[in-house]
């Protein structure tokens, strides 16, 4: 048995998230069939973030174990050709430990939010990006941001269907960079809540729109109650950029 | 009738091109469609370019005259939601002098190439992007670029269709920037002959790939024949960026 680790990314329009589903099409069902056609193995690819239906990975980091002997070389260039026409495209592949796990080593999660901020829609970018047609302040959405760094219970920012043991988590970044008409939020964490990103990226549009202050964010979280969420923003956004590692 | 001068952004892959054709959709069929819908008067709209099947743009200008008395954000607003569902957005309009002309007022043109260099396929820039598996030298690609830019006879980077009265053109501007598994090619002109940067751009890759030297593409140049193109990139990676006129 080999473990490999791989570096994916993806668009997340046609899948019904990363997770393998008895109904509809899954990153990793995509993926595990690739593998198992290669090798002629029952494949589990184990990932570092279960997205959503709808949101992308740029740089999701995964292991599968194969016990067919293979380079990693081999196995990205296989899985890649196997994996077509599916929008899944294996990044990077290297051989790594039989200790480290996708999901249990992982350090840092980081993820960005597109929001694209003009009138006109997008065109190439639909389902790629959250269309807000009302002009958003970047600086008060920043100034927002603030209170949600550090450690604290998120619950405000918690899905209802959140299977965590505890609301408690440590963000590490919140950041909203502005670039014409569009508008990027970085966060960064160990580890998020169910839809903890998308429903802190609402409430920051709010504050954007001028219908919350910077200070409703501060508010919102120290209600620690899902009714003070202002917003669940869409998953069309929504990137999975990286994830780290002790070895990396 | 007023004059109305547009800012466009469009995915081409569904399109044949910018040019209304009798079978196919193309960009300029939709916009004037959409137009016509909302005044009742047949229009023609009049682009700064001509892209072809598959090209995209991010800043495409064109120009429309209207008899009914409408403002340039209520036709924008109009436009915009008689073009759905096709990718085809209008990002700005205002009220132009009769003299405008989107084609022969244009000043300069503004291109970008996007080729993504890495062995994994794209996901979701498949069509928005040339991929290209083989590692590119972009520092090479950068010198053999030098060589075209001025004012030069263009015959070897012309296509057999195109129109103009002489291949003569003066580049002002031919960039390669790497980032990361991205080369952006960045081409400014007052005019392009038909496949000029797919046709520079073709070249480049050779010269990243090492298959030419930089100096080969001098040579090419001077040679003035469309026998010694070595390579026509596909339209996927080519956006029209922005142009220029003389009130901007």
């Amino acid at each position: 048995m080999t473990r490999f680790a791989l570096t994916i990314e993806y668009d997340g329009r046609p899948f019904m998230g990363w997770q393998r589903q008895k109904h509809g099409a899954s990153v990793q069902a995509a993926i595990e069939a690739a593998a198992a056609a290669m090798t002629g193995e029952a494949v589990v690819v184990h990932a570092a973030g279960r997205t959503d239906a709808g949101v992308h990975a740029r740089g999701m980091r995964a292991h599968l174990d194969i016990a067919r002997p293979v380079t990693a070389f081999r196995l990205m260039e296989a899985l890649n050709a196997l994996l077509r026409p599916a929008p899944v495209a294996i990044l990077d592949c290297v051989t790594v430990p039989d200790d480290f796990h996708a999901r249990f080593s992982c350090l840092a999660r980081h993820y960005e939010y597109h929001i694209v901020n003009r009138r006109a829609p997008p065109t190439w970018e639909k389902g790629l990006a959250w269309h807000v047609a009302r002009p958003l302040d970047a600086a008060a959405m920043a100034a927002g941001a603030v209170h949600l760094v550090g450690r604290h219970d998120f619950t405000t920012f918690r899905s209802a269907h959140c299977q965590a043991d505890s609301p408690l988590r440590t963000l590490d970044r919140l950041d909203v960079v502005q670039s014409g008409d569009r508008i990027v939020v970085s966060a960064s964490a160990r580890s998020f809540l169910h839809h903890q990103v998308r429903s802190m990226v609402g409430c920051l549009a709010l504050v954007g729109e001028g219908r919350w202050t910077p200070d409703d964010m501060r508010a919102a979280l120290e209600a620690r109650d899902r009714d003070a969420l202002g917003l669940n923003a869409p998953p069309d956004g929504l990137y999975f950029m990286a994830a780290d590692y002790p070895a990396d």
